[in-house]
């Protein structure tokens, strides 16, 4: 793949041909013309056999008949045209094609077509936004390809925010919101069906380009999952995230939307955190981020930060409300305690001077209400005096009190000067009134953002005061000593089971303890394996046919006596026990030390088709199946992110002691989850493994159970 | 307190007097007399000392000195004037009065001026609204106490929802937003500090008003919580609540702002749920669904519902998602999701006529994507194949698409009649696209609400489709023979204490199950004691000096020997062995019968200072702790609402079985539920009651442990 320089001519090309143009302006094909010969200033050669002109411009049977060289072609015809065109732009020598038509993958039949064009694009270097897409909106160059009626779909201004968007639709809607509220863009593409440029290479395209400040992503998959984390953790733009299609009914509709399969949610999530990418779950809260980005650069990403320094982090952060409306305040300070902000009174030394400056009835607990008698001069005196003791301010400006005029921001800039020379954020909701939108200039002057409600207000303050940790995904990996061979060299039939001897193996090498136990083949090993292990001790089935031991009576817990030992040592080697085929092969009884009662935890891992390895950690038993109460992690990850995992889980509380039960070993948990991750991967032939229980206590964790499924048919 | 028909005046006065009028616009007592004069048909009577006429009107030096009678009176005038203002009123005869003027119980010192005018309400029979206040604001009176210039907040017109608020700030803005959508208002109440009329008198009014169809409540606080209940049940419109204050931040911010103080936000919900109120918890989700219920009657209130068919409401619903909006559609999907509601395929026989109809390319699967190619028929023909088999449609027509016109709602008209004719709700976004605004027009006509953003409709639409129980709160409680003298003629220095006699006689009387036990004062009862009960038994020590037995090795479990009773009942008995007093009185050592294991259950009971009796239910242990998985109710509730709190925890699954634990007894735990909650009722002595642990099995549930706290100072 080339480097994304190869994709410039997409957004800056100096001659554009039309292939299908029209000039029937209700069909995309004479939208897309009708909008070039509008905004574009470059070459435009409209090809269509059937037209000698077009808006009294020439018109060209085929592309290879354009007598000048053509740095961007729009396809616009019906799809089965698609690829002899593409070979017609080959031997031209275009090599830069957006194809708009549909009718490829994302319809039940096109699979076929649009690999053909996959393939004709891999072979002949051309590069290829689409198909069924809108391609590239680009106000600086006035390229627009969108087949979107501008009386319909009004275009925004140039901007500093550029956004990709797998749909369309969605690509549409974003410009029609971004110009309703007069925000501009740098670069907008719908890339489609993706047979070629995808999401990763626009974003590594977007992270040099210099017209854009802000990236919006509308996605519905990824490609390459590894290529895109290392991508946008490179990227020192704020990059701001919408997956479509994230629970199961979505993913039914995107897979029959564009074609693409989409995957479990959780995934995408834990992709987006590593990467310091702001996740977003609805349209508003995708651009109201956007917007409050391009104003106010805010959101820090962190590299390997020190445990202190992410202690810190953790406090919640204290904002200041300053209204003349309080019940608006009210309902505003409830948002911030449900994102988990904090409203904390004035402190003293500065509520001092309020109450010296302001009306007696003025209410100066936070939020502050200065009632339907405050004058703008008031909102400047209380932000200045009090704005070093928060870490972000929240205005509602009410503006039907008649002390209140449009100049309430120019009043701020002079008491505390422009918002973005300042550490901390402030935003505003946008007064509800018609005369509050005349505060829209001067609030855009001292670089506040407005919102239109106190629920979208909150929910974007809170991402500009969220800080990410962006571990980068190491490639150096411990070595498991003695492992690999035990991987590899597994009697593929019998991939599921480990002797004990392996299981021991495996374990010493990533240094996890678990409880002593001993393969016994006779009732005379069994006795003598208990006697030396000590009461009470655990009875095992040890059998390639039967998987799962506890559920048909092949596990005997609390065993306290010889004399029992004996008579389960029968049951157990008896075929007849289980309802099996009385030919299961027995190979012996583990007599194993019972653990002694901990919390009980899950550590696995995880090979997901697009991100590769995962890692998994929770608390075990009713916790892990009734609460669901999971984090997960693109594998492998350092000491901070497995520290994090564990702090994210509702039962941290368990693990860190709670009532009369002490803590548990948090530093051997941390360091289990690390090499579990870097153990999956290291090898690229486990598909799944479980460490299920993990039974952690005040001082270390003991593995009582592992199951490692392999990857089938994997590459030999 | 007077019926509700003696709220009349204050929306529908013959005559207003203004007291402290002015002509100052900008003052409020200017702003209300001139809004009273540009809308307001009956007389109208200026008062104000310094002035003979305003706007050539006569204007009175007192309310005594206005020749008429009148019938209603607005207040704007300094607090401290307000009692001798009152007391002139009760001897002019005006009966109903309007307080604006703030300064009183929201500010600091104010308390005694609001106790006083509190005090001249209740002996004179003078009907207030307020203080610190807007009033009333009813179009087809014209009557409009709002001290809010017309200009800044252009008032609705008149229509079918009505509004109570606390809130003047709130309900500002509610009056901006909705004359911005064309909404309409039947009456719209601010009624501020409350030292009179309250939200459930309003609520009682409003109730049988016919000007009224839909009722929005936004509150701080509940004066009267039983009283509130029964009101709302009583009334036969939907009701729809915004708490405000739901968090600690925000309930301290209340507090300073009206005076009113706000109870935990739990308790508010359970009220809500058991009234039928739709509870709603930003201004957005407020307001839309106020403005769906004014267009389309939904959301079902049932009694007493039979266990069938509340398992059939408890199936998901199913909603036909239909767009030309690929993207669109997949959000809206997602988000349906997250609310619970599914999002199915098309049945096989509406989707054979659909493929007869529609292209090959339109994408059939839900959401059904008729593309860039859609014509509005198409959406007509898709609503009438396919409407009976869901439970609600959703429409995102993408109006940019040449084929689509604002005819749309016409052409649904005809395909499908109108909407408030048809058995299921369906809702639309409203296309972004400026064109889109011209739908507003001909859906209207349809009664299909209009949406800014996907999640704002999916909020509204899974309101529409809930089903609420709304169980009468019984007065009949079932007798609790032998225990009445328990809790009246209990040792008052001694409350929190059972004997074991005490707790056998409580438990009999709740027809509960106890673990066997005897309560023993020599080592010889004991060991005859564990005889008889077998082991393995527990010893607890018994003594009014240690509360907490468990903390200083008061409780000795699993004892299996008659050795080591006898040790265990000498350690139990030495006072030395805990670190109390030597005089700490010992009374004895009970013997119990190990309870066998099961899944522990909390189950208490509470009352609330608004709203009385509450009755909670959980699961035990770390659920309790950690996961705060717990259900609430105003108590009693019948046997349906404690199944419904058993149902609508976390941890259901693990009471209803799971993997392979066998599930518990459903039956026995809902009539212990209905016990609890008819006992805290029947004896208002009672502070907080905790059956905990409650341990239920597969077959019954036995009650380990009971705490009660008396009420500190009951009146005696």
């Amino acid at each position: 793949m080339a480097g994304p320089n190869d994709l410039k001519p997409f957004f800056y090309p100096a001659s554009v041909a039309v292939i299908g143009a029209s000039q029937d302006e209700i069909k995309p094909s004479g939208i897309v013309l009708k909008n070039l010969l509008n905004s574009f200033s470059g070459r435009i050669y409209p090809v269509n056999p059937h037209y000698s002109s077009l808006h009294g411009i020439k018109c060209f049977p085929s592309i290879k008949s354009v007598p000048d060289s053509v740095d961007l072609s729009v396809l616009i015809t019906p799809p089965d045209a698609v690829p002899a065109l593409l070979r017609e732009h080959a031997e031209k020598g275009v090599r830069h094609i957006i194809i708009a038509t549909s009718g490829f993958g994302e319809t039940v039949g096109g699979e076929g077509l649009e690999q053909e064009i996959r393939e004709i694009a891999a072979s002949s270097g051309i590069r290829i936004i689409g198909p069924n897409c809108l391609g590239v909106f680009h106000p600086s160059s006035g390229l627009d390809t969108f087949f979107l009626p501008v009386d319909r779909v009004p275009r925004p201004s140039a901007g500093n925010i550029s956004v990709i968007s797998q749909s369309g639709s969605v690509l549409g809607t974003t410009m029609i919101l971004l110009e309703q509220e007069g925000i501009g863009i740098a670069k907008a593409v719908s890339y489609g069906n993706r047979v070629d440029v995808s999401e990763t290479d626009l974003l590594e395209y977007l992270s040099t380009d210099e017209e854009t400040a802000v990236i919006g992503l509308c996605i519905e998959s990824i490609e390459d999952g590894r290529r895109f984390i290392s991508t946008a953790q490179r990227c020192n733009k704020p990059v701001v995230a919408f997956k479509l299609g994230q629970e199961p009914a979505g993913r039914l509709a995107s897979r029959s939307h564009t074609g693409s399969m989409s995957g479990k949610y959780e995934i995408f999530q834990a992709a987006f955190r590593r990467s310091g990418i702001f996740e977003t779950t609805t349209i508003e809260e995708f651009l109201d981020l956007l917007k409050a980005l391009s104003i106010q650069r805010r959101g820090h990403r962190d590299l390997g930060r020190s445990r202190q320094k992410r202690q810190k982090q953790k406090e919640r952060k204290k904002i200041l409300i300053l209204t003349n409306a309080g019940g608006i305040g009210v309902m505003t300070a409830d948002l911030c305690s449900k994102a988990g902000l904090a409203v904390p009174e004035i402190p003293s030394e500065p509520l001092k001077k309020l109450k010296a400056a302001l009306p007696s009835y003025y209410s100066l607990s936070n939020p502050i209400d200065l009632t339907g008698n405050s004058k703008d001069a008031e909102f400047g005196l209380v932000l200045k005096t009090c704005l070093d003791y928060f870490d972000a301010a929240i205005l509602i400006p009410f503006m039907t009190v008649p002390g209140m005029t449009p100049q309430l921001g120019d009043v701020i800039i002079s008491s505390i000067g422009k918002l973005n020379k300042l550490r901390i954020p402030i935003v505003s909701l946008c007064p509800f009134s018609k005369d509050g939108k005349m505060l829209e200039d001067t609030f855009g002057k001292c670089c506040i953002p407005l919102f239109p409600t106190p629920s979208r207000l909150v929910k974007t303050l809170a991402h500009l005061l969220r800080t990410t940790d962006v571990e980068p995904i190491t490639e150096k990996l411990r070595g498991f000593p003695g492992v690999s061979s035990l991987i590899r060299d597994r009697d593929t039939e019998d991939t599921n089971m480990f002797s004990l001897e392996d299981k021991k193996r495996l374990l010493d090498a990533m240094n996890l303890s678990y409880p002593e136990s001993v393969r016994c083949k006779t009732i005379t090993e069994a006795v003598s394996a208990a006697r030396r292990i000590g009461f009470p001790v655990a009875m095992k089935i040890v059998s390639p046919d039967i998987i799962h031991k506890t559920n048909v009576g092949g596990v005997r817990l609390g065993v306290r006596s010889f004399k029992e030992i004996q008579q389960i040592f029968r049951k157990l080697i008896n075929t007849t026990t289980y309802e099996y085929d009385e030919k299961a092969r027995i190979l012996g009884v583990d007599i194993e030390k019972m653990v002694q009662p901990g919390v009980e935890l899950i550590i696995g891992g995880k090979r997901d088709p697009r991100f590769g390895p995962l890692i998994l950690f929770g608390l075990g038993g009713i916790f892990t199946e009734v609460i669901r109460d999971t984090a997960i992690e693109i594998a492998p990850v350092t000491h901070s992110v497995a520290r994090r995992m564990m702090e994210s889980i509702k039962g941290y509380q368990i693990l860190n002691g709670i009532r009369n039960m002490a803590g548990v070993d948090l530093d051997a948990i941390e360091e289990a989850i690390v090499t579990v991750s870097e153990f999956i991967s290291a090898f690229p032939e486990i598909e799944e493994m479980e460490f299920n229980p993990v039974i952690a206590y005040p001082k270390g964790i003991i593995v009582v159970d592992v199951r490692i499924l392999y990857v089938v048919n994997s590459e030999q």
